[in-house]
């Protein structure tokens, strides 16, 4: 009956993350209301001030052993805290409002460390002009560190998930994996990106880049669809090859499925794209950008440019 | 450098709960701008569509082994969880819109006993019209289960802390103490009676008793002013008296200090005090209040009539 169980098969660590998310929606049933209010997308878009503008919210966490070690310094913890939500919030095109802070501390959680934490999160929400406004302290057992921010923003539309349809073309910014080389605690959210993509109608879908291209692609896409791709245009990060070199797995197999690149991934209406890309380039000469492919009819898979399934997977929080 | 210590006096073990908050609010300094907008209240305030409106946002979260045990049904801990949000909102007069749900999960978590917890909590959402729009999974260490809820509403004005003034008369509803009965996870937030309230211009602050009254209610009224009340109208719940009879404490300090009442404490206009009584009472028959003093001028310091502080104190979450 109790919270735990001594039991493997009938603990959380059998279930995937996917699994884990439908379970516990289907029991909160009437709670949850569809989306694009409700889950299913990297954010939740709430109608303000009659429908003339979205809320957009989002919650993200960090926790010691999880995403950071005892080798990370407070102060990239608490960035990766804040810019983990901002990365959300820049895959729905939402400029950042506020957030709420929660932190779960054991008794042995080092004082010094966590004003170095806060600072952190401090630094990265002022340079996004996110603030935080409130939060909640609460004890946990020794050895545990929980960080939880959840953050808001703004949009004039929903961008978001789910919207790509077949033919659409699709486009990933900068270069992926590797990010087992620090990257993931030091990235800047693609915030002015996924502003400008939301000002372009054209733009029918959008992620960010947390689990892998390889399960975020698709899982922009949906059941219905594929995505189609190109593999020789997947941006490799020159992070992934130095990994590549040291473990011997292919780097295109690292930018595939190393998770927490926090790059951008969306879908385009085809007769658009070429002059989206254009202007894109034109607005942010600094952020690579990849046309990789394009959305297929399908059931939620990665293909190659021959069509056949890529294997390999993301970065699964529990399988 | 790490998050944990070794050394308890660098631990956050031997700090209060009101330090930790100081410290990490001084560390993301620019980051949080001042209350009714950031930290300070049990809500932030802000000020939507032109200001014709306000944002309130709380956050809070329940731990395994700190707000609930081994021996709690999945059903009662999801509850809790959103009850202790929708206490907040009630402080803050704000009528329940929408929440984040984020779970760090330990492998060996029951994954029955999180559906349960699910069930819980959305059952306790639909009843106040708190709509589950999204959340996280992360996984934890093993033995460890955190949830934290970020919760929104709206009202038409700030009711916090720290509005009262010198004079103001200090009520409090329902009956307070012995939570430790299981009322902790089975109380009905006061969002009624709060919205009711906010509704009220000479109600010049309000908190929810969660801490304990010994500690919420100064906690109201700042460092400017001290709370001076009749002991004998303190609303000593049966619940408290039983356990008065357990442990020889006697009933009256369980009322002050046992904490989770989540009841209301609010400051009125002393002109308007009886009027206002007068009309919660016709307007709320099944809820007690209780007129408890007054606030005169000190330090934030909980007195008796005679003006003789009253010793203990609330439940503090570090110390």
């Amino acid at each position: 009956m109790g919270a735990l169980t001594a039991i493997k098969e009938k603990s959380v660590s059998v279930l995937t993350e996917a699994r884990l998310i439908e379970d516990v929606v289907a029991a909160m049933s009437d709670a949850c209301p569809p989306a694009p209010e409700g889950p299913g997308s990297d954010c939740a878009h709430l109608p303000e001030c009659g429908g003339r503008a979205f809320r957009v919210c989002t919650v993200d966490g960090v926790t010691l052993g999880r995403h950071f070690d005892l080798a990370c310094t407070g102060r990239r913890a608490g960035a990766k805290l804040v810019n983990r939500n901002l990365s959300d919030l820049a895959a729905a095109g939402a400029r950042p409002s506020d957030a709420l802070l929660a932190l779960t501390l054991g008794p042995d959680v080092d004082a010094e460390w966590l004003r170095d934490f806060a600072f952190g999160a401090g630094r990265a929400a002022v340079r996004a002009r996110l603030r935080i406004v409130g939060g909640d302290f609460s004890r946990g057992p020794a050895g545990v560190f929980v960080a939880t921010l959840s953050a808001q923003g703004y949009a004039h539309r929903v961008l978001a998930r789910g919207g790509a349809r077949e033919g659409d073309v699709l486009f990933v910014t900068g270069a992926l994996g590797g990010t087992a080389y620090g990257r993931h605690l030091d990235f800047a959210p693609r915030l002015a990106e996924g502003e400008w993509l939301c000002g372009r109608a054209e733009v029918t879908a959008c992620t960010d880049v947390s689990d892998g291209l390889v399960k975020d692609l698709p899982g922009m896409l949906g059941t219905r669809l594929d995505a189609k791709v190109d593999l020789a245009r997947i941006p490799v990060s020159e992070a992934a090859g130095l990994l590549s070199r040291g473990d011997g797995k292919p780097a295109l197999e690292h930018a595939l499925q190393d998770g927490e690149d926090h790059e951008l991934a969306f879908a385009v209406s085809p007769s658009a794209a070429g002059a989206l890309a254009a202007d894109f380039r034109k607005a942010f000469p600094a952020t690579p950008l990849s046309r990789l492919g394009s959305a297929v009819r399908g059931e939620g898979r990665l293909l190659d440019a021959e069509g056949r399934p890529v294997a390999g997977r993301g970065f699964d929080h529990f399988a």
